[in-house]
């Protein structure tokens, strides 16, 4: 229907996620009207983020160096290590300011419908990472779905036989939510986990 | 709170209309994971649509040749123009099969609110098309919004002394709605413009 590069920038605009056949025409349209130094920057940083952006040869988070930030940190506690899934938990969690250890990033989670077993996953190389014993906290940071309660419950499995403390992230009522919005799991687990009041 | 170079490219993408801080996120994290030989494509796709794409000379439709495919077709008839503001109008109209005229893209609507006037649309150009008497009938097809009825208006006073009939589409209930559902204005505009029943 339209003019061919055209038709192959909304093509490609639509391969990106969230990105429907709408969107892409108009992000394509916009483009096409934009400043082409604009447009050329928005090129150049991604052929850029795909040549500079590797991933920790320690923990696999995302980095422009061999070793990442928090890697490179010597203020980080190195004896307990958060395991998370992908790179934006890193940043979700760095945004608590909470946590003061190191990462370890799996690169996703044990789901069998999409092919993604323990062996597709950054696990392996975590037991090298325990080895010497100055882990003495493993926190399973996975998200709290199917997916990740598989992969938690799996490295949970897998960490029995090693001297190590492993924990889980408490679920319970989001803050700042209404209690009767809560779906029942998650209102279940508020429960099961109550704590003493102060 | 990114990486450098991966922040750049979340800010990049978030310019993009639609395009929220969390959506922009998302598709960059995306694009760190792809394969790079999809996303070289992707910043390949949008150089070449801005080295390729120019704007047809004689009705500013998207072209990839000095005149488009409309303006250089000699099945569509040269005495119809019919005036939109966009190239997304003229694929739209197109769709319909409806038209066998051509066309004259003004680039935009009349909307001082966002600086734009007759003078920042191909307003000017649209003049010597209609000099030599070919064109017989000019159809104003801007949108039916504030900015587009302006936009007709404009046009209508101007062509008001040219040999030329002006006219519009017609303004109604959308075929395939429920006549509750339509908005005081266009139900208005369907009562002016009643037809007689066959």
């Amino acid at each position: 229907m339209y003019e061919g590069v055209v038709q192959d920038l909304i093509d490609e605009l639509g391969r990106l996620p969230g990105v429907g056949p709408k969107s892409a025409q108009r992000i394509a349209f916009h483009l096409l009207q934009a400043d082409p130094a604009d447009v050329r920057r928005l090129a150049d940083v991604l052929i850029e983020v795909k040549q500079r952006v590797k991933f920790c040869s320690i923990c696999f988070n995302v980095s422009e160096e061999e070793q990442c930030r928090i890697c490179r940190d010597p203020r980080r506690d190195p004896t307990v290590l958060c395991v998370v899934e992908e790179y934006k938990d890193v940043v979700a969690i760095e945004r608590t300011r909470e946590f003061k250890g190191r990462y370890h990033v799996l690169g996703g989670a044990i789901s069998p419908i999409d092919g993604i077993g323990p062996d597709q996953l950054r696990i392996r190389e975590l037991l090298p990472r325990l080895a010497d014993g100055t882990v003495v906290e493993v926190i399973l940071a996975t998200d709290p779905n199917l997916e990740g309660e598989a992969t938690a419950t799996y490295l949970t499995r897998m960490l029995r036989t090693l001297e190590v403390r492993v924990s889980r992230l408490a679920s319970g009522l989001p803050v700042g939510g209404d209690l009767e919005y809560a779906d029942e799991v998650t209102l279940g687990r508020a429960f099961a986990g109550r704590r003493s009041a102060e």
